[in-house]
């Protein structure tokens, strides 16, 4: 029982610093720092998708509380992008504006999952969702897939093996947070007949489905519609991650419970920021197209420098130093990327199994200072070999 | 266990629709229906704290993450408001952005209580925050409070004959959403010892604190800071509910665990949104001292319409109907108000004890649109008597 000053144990449960255990030491440092263990991007959104170009005399009550399931517009138009664009059967009552994917994703495992349910992960993971599934008291179980499956019968045994009487979803990320890798749709038909066998909700991560350099995006969704809930964000495809603005499409009944799940944490998603939103999907596919061109870049010289395939999507490079780590182990390691004026995330937070990793964000400093960053990176681990 | 297309009992137990359950119909009624059932503010925010204020050249990086605790000035400047205005010993650690107070008071009720455990609270209370415990597994308890307690032993006897063996802390809003009245000192000052005595944490709901029109606001967290979550709101202080950043002030140690819950359900409150925050902090003292005036007055007129004391503080009257309700119940009294072009919340949402009052909010609508209200829904009302 939490007596003051003690906190729940549903808080003490939960991780403090997932990105860096050294960020904190940064400001201390010595130069310049560049910080790649947060996934973020550099540019600024597309001028219309600016809050400067938001007026109260073309929005009168812009400020104001707005529909709880998001701006009619925003939600109009993003029932036109789901069908359009991913072949999702989308109807105006499965889809729900949400205070980022991040609120999004919590308030459907809160849908999901009872207390002490389990929702398996595809691992390496995005550094936060062990949390979220944590803190609605489900139970993440960790299924290590990324860097080790080959085929569609191999991502079917890598799940079945971890599935229980007590698992009641599956949650991964494609384009992959942290691996770089995009599933094929043949793996993803395999995964969605498996969880029509098991009878387990699907929940898919597609924050980065506009960032795939190599291979197609696939929606599972539009392979098992009836249980599956698909996670959209606009923080990452147009450059406003602080604008805290998300969406997803699940089957209406389902959005419904979600819906009450957010209603009860974040009430709504900020309104301005679904103004904002909705101008960056109505003039911002230059800006995208520029911006994918630009981290494909980044990242396909960054896989280069140090000696890793070139990503197939997302924002990040998922790399196996294990044999570099020697007796002052990750932390060592963190510590003298530091010393070379980089910051990385380590492997553990995004798995269990990958206490031997680095997760790397190539997109959130400009091209040149994430050129020099991976060089330091690699000096920093080639005095280590 | 949830299956397809059945969602979890968590969110099967929240509620959908707190504020009117004829809501929806709104939009077919004939003329211009005036909603005042949900708590919101009419008048746009002080041009300097506007999004159309706010330019990228001024704050590069603006659309970006930021700090997940809350942007630094915004906390530096929190920190000197809640020593200068609210007498609290507020340190830096303490101090915490949230999401709106509506994620704030969800993050706090799960760093404050494990599921299973009870939260007290104060009776009639603001709709959602039965949902929101709820939402966190814990469990609300309802102390019928407000409309009958008449001085600060009377308030300590209705609170300790709720107390059990799993009660963790009593949550309370004052000014109060709904009843309009402000807790005494005298009252705060015995509540704090009962909550010391009984070892409770006291979460403190302070979002309507600058609309205080007789006696004086005082932060328990004043009175018991060990003990203290003190919780805020630029929302309705400032005219920007859609905006979505609250804060509050705590314990370190629990702030620690308040923010582990906010990292993994909100991340943080939109960067944007807090850099118009402490624009309003800085430059609305004047907006503020208008909406006050105007508020008071409708709230005055509305009071005297209706036939019930003048407001002490907030922006909600709360009104005992139970003689009007006649064999159509309240549902048939809310139709019969929206007859007349008004929408009223159903006070069961305010607590069990409440089924036969109504609350109403005179500041979503301009003073003369609820002059105009209240005089219809005084209509209503008498032609039920």
């Amino acid at each position: 029982m939490p007596r003051p000053p003690k906190p729940s144990e549903t808080v003490a449960g939960l991780p403090a610093a997932v990105f860096s255990p050294v960020a904190h030491r940064a400001k201390a440092a010595p130069g310049r720092v560049l910080a790649l263990h947060v996934g973020d991007t550099w540019m600024e959104p597309c001028e219309s998708a600016r809050m400067e170009a938001l007026r109260v005399a073309a929005h009168p009550g812009m400020h104001r509380y707005c529909e709880t399931e998001g701006l009619p517009a925003l939600r109009a138009a993003l029932v036109e992008k789901l069908r359009a664009r991913n072949g999702l059967a989308a109807e105006r009552e499965g889809v729900l504006v949400t205070a980022g994917a991040t609120s999004g994703i919590g308030c459907a495992v809160a849908a999901l999952a009872d207390p002490g349910e389990e929702v398996l992960v595809l691992a390496p993971f995005w550094p936060l969702v062990r949390g979220i599934v944590r803190a609605q008291h489900a139970v993440p179980v960790e299924v290590p897939f990324f860097d080790r499956v080959g085929s569609a019968a191999d991502a079917v045994a890598a799940i079945e093996e971890r599935i229980g009487p007590r698992t009641v979803a599956l949650y991964y990320s494609s384009p992959s947070n942290p691996s770089g890798r995009v599933l094929p749709r043949a793996w993803l038909e395999a995964i969605a007949e498996l969880a029509r066998r098991a009878d387990l909700w699907l929940l898919a991560d597609e924050v980065y489905e506009d960032y795939v350099y190599r291979g197609e995006h696939v929606s599972i969704g539009t392979l098992a519609p009836e249980r599956t809930v698909s996670v959209f964000s606009f923080s990452k495809a147009y450059g406003m991650a602080g604008n805290r603005v998300g969406y997803l499409a699940a089957p209406p009944a389902l959005a419904a419970g979600i819906h009450k799940a957010q209603v009860h944490s974040s009430y709504h998603a900020p309104t301005a920021a679904q103004l904002a939103a909705l101008a960056a999907l109505e003039g911002g596919a230059a800006w995208l197209e520029a911006a994918r061109a630009s981290y494909r870049a980044a990242g396909d010289d960054a896989a280069a420098v140090l000696g890793v395939p070139p990503p197939e999507g997302s924002m990040f490079l998922f790399v196996d130093v294990r044999n570099r780590l020697g007796a002052r182990g990750m932390e060592g390691l963190l510590e003298d990327a530091l010393a070379e004026g980089v910051l990385v995330a380590p492997g553990a937070s995004s798995g269990a199994a990958y206490a031997g990793w680095i997760r790397l964000c190539y997109s959130s400093v400009p091209p040149a200072d994430a050129a020099l960053a991976v060089r330091r990176l690699a000096r920093a681990l080639a005095s280590r070999r």
